[in-house]
């Protein structure tokens, strides 16, 4: 990945985008291609667009960056006027080009093109009914799940056939669904990934966050809500909401780290919330200091929150090395100290002599954290008081995170005093739950936050459990 | 590709092998691997290789030659005791990966991974059907509907499925199909497409020439027969005929250019049959004249044949550059006439103020003809009689092989005459069907010759008629 | 380039970087990648690393980032223990793998490496002196005269013939000279070019920035001196300086933009300096306003600068997309304005309604700032107050930088209130100069700033000045 | 390489071309990339081309076959009207692009763009010589002493430098130069590597052979006479000879191996003599024999001259894969015996149970040869007679052949008996030197004949000869 510093955060799925357009038809993927480039935090493993242009589906897939899997001559034969579009995480083991996104299939009807952001809980059990029932499977993803549930329930529509998957399929999911002659969005009952809409003089878009609208020059209509199915043809646009009868519970580490900072997401700008995270922090955790520094990219909010709450200097504290490729030679054993170094280089005259506050997202391993704290220590800092804008994480996801099993959080393990003492800073302080959920300022909580609590609002089964986050691949 | 010179001939669609190994695991995908290079004349847009470990399916699939599609890191992967391995032709136009073989899948018993070489007359109907009954599909290809009847019959056992499944497929095919712990062969039951059974001390191998045993060194046992399924697992082999009460009628082009010399197929060599057909055609269309020469490489043999039988010498005529890659960048117009140099050059003072008995395995279009015979004459030949081994192709090819359309096959819509002054020939003699048939040598005719006389062993749907040969990609 | 949304900027020609160790012999070439990792942003065109074994120079080079150039089946042969390293900066137009650095030669006493940054102003006519002389030339960088300069004069060693060189060459230069058995650095009489020196327990290390020293875990000794050669060999390091009375002239830019803020040039942070002049901005220029945001990446320390001492608040304001690739495909005209967007998107959140001063390091063309500026301005900021870490560039660089030709540069042909109706800014405050050098705090002005007020510390004939940046390719 | 059954075959080392046209400025790099397709038998490790459009020389070089150097986007920028083209030969170990030609250097007078064909004996000396004068060098082939040498002595005209340079040089030369306004072909006073003119409407052709001619719809002019050198400029052609008083000693290989059939080389066709000296063969070496075949492709036309003369038929014996890339992975240890089976797999139907003359052009090691015997026995031959249609390689080559040590020359080492034991054959015949001489059927000897009898026509100064060929690359 472009951004190993961060190799140990947790992995976000994917993101989904998807457009229809009434004329402009040449347009619609080069549209889905800008957009998902502003997706690109969201995976960067692999990249994929799927069009149709009223006859036959057209897709391209590829590994990489979006930038890196399309070319202009791709994009001659990516024609339609409906199209979608899917990034996936970067993992650090194996992937496979099976597993790319959007799944474009011929059925009785015609064409579907699917991508899907999140993970389903009972995939594996829906699947073994289909193989009951002769269907086979070509890939290990749950969208291939999806797609022949809709296949078969698509005689009476397309839209039905969506809601009664709706119905059967468990977890979480922000879909986009693709025919010869609409374009389909639907959010999971609970929410828990985030879908919105927006719109064109001339087309409807449909994106993971408003951050993919803005770039293709879309004004944002709304958040697709839990539960709601959002329809868009040559009618214009329509809303179903499918009641499940259930609480709202969208991901709150979406506001932590995962989207984009310009993007809001159910109403709430990213941005402020972290800006108010760092806020709520500091009056949770203050202590005294002669700066605050953030962990590059995603804290600086938060830190801003924190300093100017306390009134302590913000400041740069490292140089994060934007040139670290996805092919970098890792330095060997007796230079492995210098790994961290060639990531995130501290600014030494900024930080020599001085109380640093080190604000970060997370901390999941700690490993990281440790070297980063270390390296700020070398660089002549006095003191180093981490402050972290998340409650400890101590549960995995299962909805579409990527987390380490149990035993390797270090927030399920260890008490918040043993964890300050394995990185090695003076002092640590987590923002409370309470904190995290007044940041994002919604009265009633409509959030998960599981892998805190572990509180799961969907049921996961324990073979789910146990076998944790599907990562399978060219094996079948 | 490769063989530009080739351009207008007819292409074979498709090479397979299969091994089963009691032992050694760890060289199944090598053995594949060189028995897919041996067979890499019947294809050379993609290659792939799956094999099967007992528990999980691994494959690898690309386009390009197979030396370019492996490499020692994937044979890391591709672990396993079962292995497959496929060839597709070259086409000139569009190639998808997507529909690169093997075809591996998951159903309700395990995995299955097949690779078919031929054509189903019915995969419309048959895919029509699954359809219909709620099956999605990935590909374009023969074998996703295979696989998918396959899966559905696979209640009562994998050869029942398989025989269940030869019961409803139409049309030329030979296959192998590998599970967790079985490589089966099948051939259909005209034996439309060869396929033949080999043995090394802990291995069996399928594939569907018998050059591919030899670089594996594996013994030829048998060639499968029409209909007949074998089936390999650590019992042993077994042999189980599926009779469906038609008469034998295997591709009689595969004896005249698809197959390669030192292959040995239903018990005839190849090499014997061609150079037999030059002495049938030295018989059947004399000619007085100082040398015989060949168009590389296919009609060597029939040219020596020729010029054995007439007592003419036999000589090299044309240099072919073995060098030009698929990449080579065509002459502009004005250079057009050194384009068919730049692949066979005549050799001038072989050929100077002689007269020339060139023999060819076919004529499809008569472009090419015409530029050789237009070169042999500028490089000085007092006279040129083509001779060609095969009668001439009228008839497109439903089976398995890419031919033009009828009205673009010189041999349906001109005669003899018309040809020989097409391609600027002094004189043109093709070989009567009946001298090619008895070049093989077998008495009672178990041949399909549709494409030089149009009677179809099989019945060919008026859609496939009208659409041809199947080759649709990326678009679904 | 990664960073195209800086594609108007100034460019930096190379970094450098150069090792010796007395042991740990298979390490050199790994310890100047690294350090070429931390010099990435001074070049992204290639990269290459030439290492000297005691009897055989290595080399090898390529066209990209460092990390893409170089894999561990490279460095199996950059075996030595001496070595340097070059990157080279990425033009929009031409760039050739000809004139990719370090140029290795074999002269009359064994071989020399030689990697160069800067520019000669005197390159043309000391080539036409060797030319005349017989001297053939491969390429067109000025290394290439150097080398030569350097192997005639070798008769009496190579530090004798690196001072005569120094005699001829005029111009900006920071070079890393290696040998069999030594490694040398130079740095010109005016010390345009910035260079250091850092110690390992074994190796020593010369480098164009100190962050590089830092990946490489080496500890600075000291800034190689205007004039000044370093030696090092297996005697240690010694120092020669050569005198040439001129007054020191280091390029100021280096301060403002060129270096990494983690550096430290001649004995003042980055980071300060460019605080610092935040700082002086806000006293020279002030305004009343909600926020104070930077353009990312360099800017910041400026705005932090600007912010603290106004007493505003600052803020995130804009939201850079890291995974812009280098094939990234331009939008259509239509879709045009939406490309800034694509790189750049400012948070409507943190500045819609809001009064913000937008801190940029320095204006060039003029177009990028517009399109930024009106950027804000949709995004709902009231007002956008733009202020410049830097005096307008109004004369182009001779010595290294590639700056456009004059009348491209907006500061040589407009007002400042021209500047800022053309950009769109509510008001425009560039820093002064007198501002810019207290921000850097060495007292005496030793600095060249001919791109701001067009006294040139080194003379720039005619043919140069008319030429302008040499950018000469594969065309010689 | 593409052809690995002719690993343990001896080397040329590199194929030149060079067109001046009138006209029609776009075409020529296209012509010359044709040529050198024509000539890539002659070295497939490296291709370049050079061009010169009268004010600026342009090229592009690179590793792997022609067919994979150029695209279409690279001919745009070979503008000129005049242009040289090089390919180099193919080794098994590294190979450096910084030894690809053509060479291109601006000098004094402009640029000089230089393709070589050959070896030089005292090219070391000449190296040390201009080194003293201060001269660099930045690869390591012989062309860039050449280049330097022009330079040189330019003062009085291009001809004349080149003229003093050949008086200079010693060793096997053909070379093309190119300026802005002439193209210069030269062959040394031995004739040892070959070179031809031939001419268009509007465009003088320069090719190492007349096959190169053919392909561009060139009409062969006359063979470039040993010590030679056309001078093409606007005026026409011009022919100059440098008299030195020595006899012919032209390359007897390129009629044996190196040369493609269809040239014409001083005179002689090389089919001919090819064919002639398989005749001579079956008189000197008869046999009582079944069938005669030939070790594809170069012993063909050998095998049929062999085959008339003592009424044998001639035929296929053996497959050849042309399949096998430049990646293909070798076979492990146990596998190895089935690798000359992949690349060259016998005819078993035709073979077995008969008396077989195979025809070979040379023996080089023995490996090769033994392992073809054997695998012919395998598939059943009663009996397998070698004949070889050269004298025993028993001498290393110093004029641009790549022959192994001497006490690796199996014919250096071994008798004719101990040979034919070693490979496993029953019987072994080489053609007699005079028989060879023969072959060619020129009545003088104008050959080098050294690699079979020791006589060197150039004297071989010591540290050549102890050094061999000169092999290094990317270490300078």
């Amino acid at each position: 990945m472009l951004n190993t510093v961060n190799i140990h955060k947790l992995k976000e799925e994917c993101g989904v985008v998807g457009v229809y357009s009434n004329s402009f038809k040449s347009k619609v993927s080069k549209m889905i291609y800008y957009g998902l480039i502003a997706l690109q935090h969201r995976g960067q493993e692999s990249a994929g667009i799927a069009t149709n242009d009223g006859e036959l589906a057209h897709f391209h897939k590829g590994m990489g960056l979006v930038s890196e899997v399309f070319d202009d001559s791709i994009f001659q034969k990516l024609q339609g006027h409906i199209g979608i579009g899917h990034v996936r995480y970067s993992t650090t083991g194996e992937s496979y080009i099976a597993n790319a996104q959007p799944l474009v299939v011929k059925y009785r009807k015609g064409s579907i093109g699917l991508a899907h952001n999140g993970n389903l809980t009972n995939a594996a059990l829906l699947r073994e009914r289909l193989e009951d029932d002769g269907v086979v499977f070509q890939t290990t993803i749950d969208s291939e799940v999806i797609v022949n549930l809709i296949a078969r329930y698509s005689g009476e529509g397309l839209s039905y056939a969506i809601e009664r998957t709706m119905d059967l399929i468990k977890g979480a999911y922000a879909i986009v669904v693709m025919t010869e002659d609409q374009l389909i969005g639907v959010r999971d009952s609970y929410g828990l990934r985030p879908l919105c809409v927006g719109k064109l003089e001339d087309e409807y878009v449909i994106a993971s966050e408003s951050c993919a609208l803005d770039v293709m020059g879309a004004k944002f209509i709304k958040d697709v809500e839990p539960g709601e199915m959002v329809i868009i043809n040559k009618e214009g646009v329509n809303y179903k909401k499918v009641e499940k009868g259930v609480k709202k519970a969208s991901c709150i580490f979406e506001y932590i780290y995962f989207a984009r900072p310009d993007s809001i997401i159910d109403g709430v700008s990213i941005y402020h919330a972290r800006k108010n995270a760092g806020a709520i922090l500091a009056k949770e955790h203050p202590v005294e200091a002669d700066m605050v520094i953030a962990v590059p990219d995603t804290s600086i909010p938060a830190a801003i929150g924190y300093a100017e709450t306390l009134g302590i200097p913000f400041g740069e504290g490292f140089i994060k090395n934007r040139y670290i490729g996805r092919t970098f030679i890792q330095p060997e054993q007796s230079m492995r100290e210098m790994a961290v170094l060639l990531k995130l280089n501290p600014m030494r005259n900024a930080v020599e002599g001085k109380r640093i506050v080190m604000i970060d997202d997370s901390i999941v391993r700690g490993t990281t954290s440790r070297q980063i704290v270390s390296s700020l220590k070398r660089a002549g800092a006095k003191e180093v008081h981490v402050r972290i804008s998340s409650p400890p994480v101590a549960h995995s996801c299962y909805y579409g995170i990527d987390t380490p099993d149990r035993n390797q959080l270090i927030g399920a393990v260890k008490t918040v005093d043993e964890i300050c003492n394995v990185i090695g800073a003076d002092s640590l302080g987590y923002i409370s739950l309470r904190g995290l959920k007044d940041s994002v300022g919604i009265a009633d909580d409509p959030f998960c936050h599981a892998c805190f609590c572990g509180n799961y609002p969907i049921e996961v089964p324990n073979e789910v459990r146990n076998k944790g986050f599907n990562r399978s691949g060219g094996d079948i």
